[in-house]
């Protein structure tokens, strides 16, 4: 106690050094951290609204502001969006924006501001509609209270971001979306300056816009669950207006059972009579691109979805297409051989030229996934790569625009610090040509929706989707991941008076396991000392079914513990610092307690069943952990017998259970290999 | 450690024990309480979507049915409102309405129900759709997580409510409310049975709702912050499918300066220039009773919102009439003089006598606060009793109708048990013959709005309104404060699901007073260390005004402190049992450690500087009370004078501080009382 009591006195000691210093003041806890950003003592009150002096621009700056200010109200608790009849009485804000934008936002448009704060005002400008939207969201980040009330710190900000295209592609295929969902988030990605939102539209499970010329596709592919052409116009509309594009993807041949529900002559044989609902629904022909009729409704589709849709790319999907349904149809392979089409690459990509005649006659650009690589496309294509960073580098390579999906796929529940490390100029790329790395044009977040509802969706997005963000905006520099966590927290709070309900709906669904009669507290422990198994290993145990509820713990719990992350951290220095194993041995008695006292709920509910051999685990893991901090603290050397049992232990610890996993085992992975051995066997 | 452990396995065996006997299973959660209940063993396995057959009932009763399946899918996290192109599988649900109710939803109409759940499915019957909204709404509570799924216990219910009126007012004058929280508010008003929205729609800070007749009222008098016609009727449609009425109050002839800001001339003496805005705008005249203009434009408003308002009840307010006014105009003097008119109260009187006659031109009965009651009104005025139970019985007596809302002021911050305890007809009620208690109809909780905000408002209301509730369905009998608060929290947690928010803007609310820099566990100490002032005291340090921000920690916090209910048994228990010491002495120690952790946050943020002293009281609280703890545990006894100044001490540390004071004080009280004393004062 008194150590710890010596520790905080040097801490506040080191607060009042810090105080006393021009550098410091408040933190500023941007992200994307802005291109160059010079931080000027002092600040601005903010004691009253604003009062804005708009020059240039678009209906998107008008827009724009009044969102700013309504956003400065909630997230400040304070009417600065009431007049009471009076002007406003804040402080200056110079609104400059040299032109309108561009009528459909395209990509390349100049997105730069620049941002000053000062005793006389705050001063925002850009060329373009665009910059001043992403300097409102910067604005917004740099509120903070001081002593006296609201303040914003004096700050020069040139910014602009480093790739054009920053995107988001959200699967609403094998989960539907409402639209409420995908518009909260589209303020989320706004919040962080994205600015492509990609609706993955069709897929096995079912065809999601409603098209007129072909009402089949939604009347027996959508369960009924789909957005009327009204609903994408106004999801459009909210888009534009927060600076985003929607791009539209509609995924042929392959993943195509939905086409084949509604038109089952497009089939490369029999074709499917229901929707894929599961893992086990096998049957999952590509279309027929033998078959004229193929080309036809692909042709009144398209040309009905390109019109909806006013982005100048259209992505048509063209991944993991089965083979073996063109192989073993002998219609398909007569049809090959007299085309002289020598195998089923060759055929796809016949088909895709095909299909991009039919974008192409709309003026719009053909995005595909990297499976449609082939140096025969046109050269606007643009080749999403999610395989790997060398399909990217080729595409770059071949002269094709390409933007980086893989290493950014959120439903494979890695962790923010992995995302961010992952840079599309980095890997394989970093040894092209700068005008092959030109054609590197961004990167795209991915969240396919097998095991997501849209209860689960912000949970599974956010706060990770702030790392990706940053990485994509933001220089190349800026990759020191402490300062990245600490941003993100202050992130995921802020998105909070965006409505976003990451945090909400972890805790109201710990609530519902919890149910009537068990200690939330108890619940807690557990959920946060564990995180859904990576990759796609969940399908290994829980085979995806579109009717199997998702209101498991591993659908409860965030993709990344925060508790873990801080307790490993905390065990690597309490080696070092035996002042900090205290709190260490609070955590590892936590975990070592908690099983008997969650044991008698446990079997009650179906819901907590399959939790029991983790909490067991835990239990487990708190006993050898506390066991290991003796041995240290009390420098009492074990046997190398002994210390290779402990690790088998552990090892058996990190096992998953109910598609989980154990995520504080480091910590005493830490301890165990630091423990002292017996000289006898040291020899060895 | 031990001794803990011995009590977690005596626990352990209880829990053994219970699950043995058929009285065990699931406790039930209902809130409120049914009338008749008999729970049989066993329950009914919900494991597929319920196969509902439905005769009679009205358009009510389907959409009930579809909100059903919806809410027991969110509730569950279960796709029960999906039927992936199959029949429901799940157990049969017969509904029986014998027959459609009345257009208009009307004071008394049978609210009775029957719902029997067995192996062979559940039946739910009732003479009316309300009987059938109110059956849906025990039926959703009854769903618990069983070892193999979802299930609904075997019950056999006879329900009905106690009174007919069981109301809520929602003050939308002082602060604005979107037709979203009323509406989110209705769905929580009708998942505990109430089933009147009283809304305060005019006062002297604004006149809420369009007039087309006299548009002045919400050009002049509004801040543009009022609801258009057609979001009023969209509210009583939404209002109506929930079996909950809406009746309509504009305040005269007192609180109507919006009145007078639109129409200057209806004044009584000069009319003030605008609205008010804060406490300090003290010009806040009645209208003038003797000018005629009054009449008619009270008649033209009145006789437009009675059109709007369908309900058979028109509340005229009526309240807080300052005299002083009337007294010191001489028009108004000699006016009175002239037609015979003795003070004040009789003048008054000729007022609503004349209202009344406005609002029975279109069929409807009169409402007014209690103030307005006079033998003189027609019997079927209704009266609300705000000032004490004895304008209730009074009311009673002279054969008026009347609801009690003394006892469940809501913006008054007393506990849920404050309200629970308070009963239409106990005290001077009590004293009735049973004709004239049949005039007490039942309550309406009130919900004044100077010190809360749209952020705050869910907050202010649950789930404290529950409890009011079940006093207003439930038999007289239900009383037990204990299985009352148990049932709460469920209903708390429950409610979440309906989009309430009240648990959600205290965390985001702690979340902005914590802001970038405060660890918020040290915030969330002392705000479940602290409740806001009761009644009117808050008033006494912080003017009400309605520019000033609401985002203080008396706004976060919820105005009862469970903690504090939990602390202060703890304590009490920890005397006779020392095994709860151990968990006591953790708190004293929390709170005695806390302030120096959080001190050197709290003067960078103008948010927490007016907690510096609440936190320093609380670290003296923990202090006083590890002391005291201690001297018990060791039974060392202190000397009276000791003690005396110990308990001096408790009372500094019990007073406010920026409109909070600590509420754990009693759990300190306990100890200190029970200290031994030293012998040589026991002689005193």
């Amino acid at each position: 106690m008194s150590v710890l009591r010596g520790i905080r006195k040097i801490e506040i000691a080191l607060f009042l050094l810090c105080a006393a210093l021009p550098c410091s003041g408040q933190q500023l806890n941007l992200m994307p951290w802005p291109a160059h950003i010079a931080r000027q003592q002092g600040s601005l009150a903010l004691n009253g609204t604003p009062r804005i002096l708009l020059t240039g621009g678009d209906e998107r700056v008008h827009h724009a502001l009044k969102r700013f200010i309504r956003q400065l109200a909630v997230q400040t608790g304070t009417p600065f969006d009431r007049s009471f009849g009076k002007p406003p009485q804040g402080p200056l804000f110079a609104v400059q924006c040299a032109g309108p934008g561009l009528k459909v936002q395209a990509l390349g448009e100049d997105e730069s501001y620049h941002l000053s704060v000062s005793q006389t005002g705050i001063k925002l400008t850009a060329p373009n509609p665009l910059g001043i939207l992403h300097g409102l969201q910067t604005l917004l980040q740099l509120v903070q209270a001081g002593p006296n009330g609201w303040i914003i710190p004096d700050v020069q900000i040139d910014d602009a971001p480093r790739f054009p295209w920053r995107g988001l592609m959200i699967d609403v295929s094998r989960h539907f979306m409402p639209l409420s969902a995908l518009e909260r988030n589209i303020d989320g990605m706004a919040a962080v300056k994205l600015n492509v939102l990609h609706l993955h539209l069709s897929d096995d499970e079912g065809f999601r816009v409603q098209s007129k010329k072909c009402p089949r596709l939604t009347e027996f592919a959508s369960d009924g669950l789909y957005y009327t052409q009204a609903q994408i116009r106004q999801l459009i509309a909210y888009a534009r207006d927060r600076g985003i594009r929607i791009v539209p993807e509609f995924d042929v041949p392959g993943h195509a059972v939905s086409w084949l529900v509604a038109y089952p002559k497009l089939s490369s044989g029999p074709a499917p009579a229901t929707l894929v609902r599961s893992e086990h629904d096998t049957l999952r022909p590509p279309l027929d691109p033998t078959n004229p009729e193929t080309y036809k409704i692909i042709n009144k589709v398209f040309g009905e979805m390109e019109k909806l849709f006013p982005d100048a790319y259209f992505h048509i999907g063209g991944d993991e297409v089965d083979a073996k349904y063109w192989n073993n149809d002998p219609k398909v392979q007569a049809w090959m051989h007299a085309h002289n089409i020598a195998n089923a690459h060759a055929l796809q990509t016949y088909f895709t030229l095909r299909v991009q005649k039919i974008v192409a006659k709309h003026g719009k650009h053909m995005e595909g996934w990297d499976e449609i690589l082939d140096s025969k496309l046109p050269k606007d294509s643009l080749i999403q790569s999610w395989r790997g960073a060398d399909s990217l580098a080729n595409s770059a390579r071949l002269g094709y625009k390409t933007v980086l999906s893989a290493g950014y796929y959120l439903d494979l529940m890695h962790s923010a610090a992995y995302h961010y490390a992952v840079d599309p100029l980095g890997g394989p790329s970093a040894t092209l040509t700068p005008t092959e790395q030109a054609n590197i044009i961004g990167g795209e977040a991915c969240q396919w929706t097998e095991y997501v509802t849209p209860e689960i969706l912000d949970n599974r997005l956010w706060p990770r989707l702030g790392a990706i963000a940053e990485r994509l905006w933001s220089p190349a520099s800026v990759t020191d991941v402490n300062s990245m966590y600490r941003r993100l927290t202050v992130l995921n709070r802020n998105l909070q008076w965006l409505g976003l309900q990451q945090n909400i709906s972890t805790r109201t669904m710990l609530g519902r396991i919890a149910g009537d009669d068990m200690p939330l507290p108890l619940l807690v422990t557990l959920a946060q000392a564990v995180e859904p198994v990576k990759d796609y290993n969940r399908e290994t145990t829980q085979v995806y079914d579109v009717e199997q509820p998702l209101n498991q713990l591993v659908d409860a719990i965030p993709p990344e513990s925060n508790t873990a992350r801080e307790v490993n951290a905390l065990a690597r220095r309490a080696l070092l610092d035996p002042s900090a194993r205290p709190e260490l041995r609070k955590w590892f008695t936590r975990w070592s307690n908690n099983d008997a006292q969650i044991e008698p709920y446990m079997s009650k509910s179906f819901l907590r069943v399959r939790l029991i051999p983790l909490s067991q685990q835990l239990a487990a893991l708190g006993d050898l952990g506390l066991a290991a901090l003796n041995n240290i603290q009390a420098d009492r050397p074990i046997s190398p017998e002994k210390k290779q049992k402990e690790l088998d232990m552990l090892k058996a610890i990190e096992a998953p259970h109910a598609e989980m996993f154990i995520v504080v085992t480091p910590s005493v992975r830490s301890l165990l290999e630091a423990e002292p051995v017996t000289s006898s066997t040291t020899a060895q």
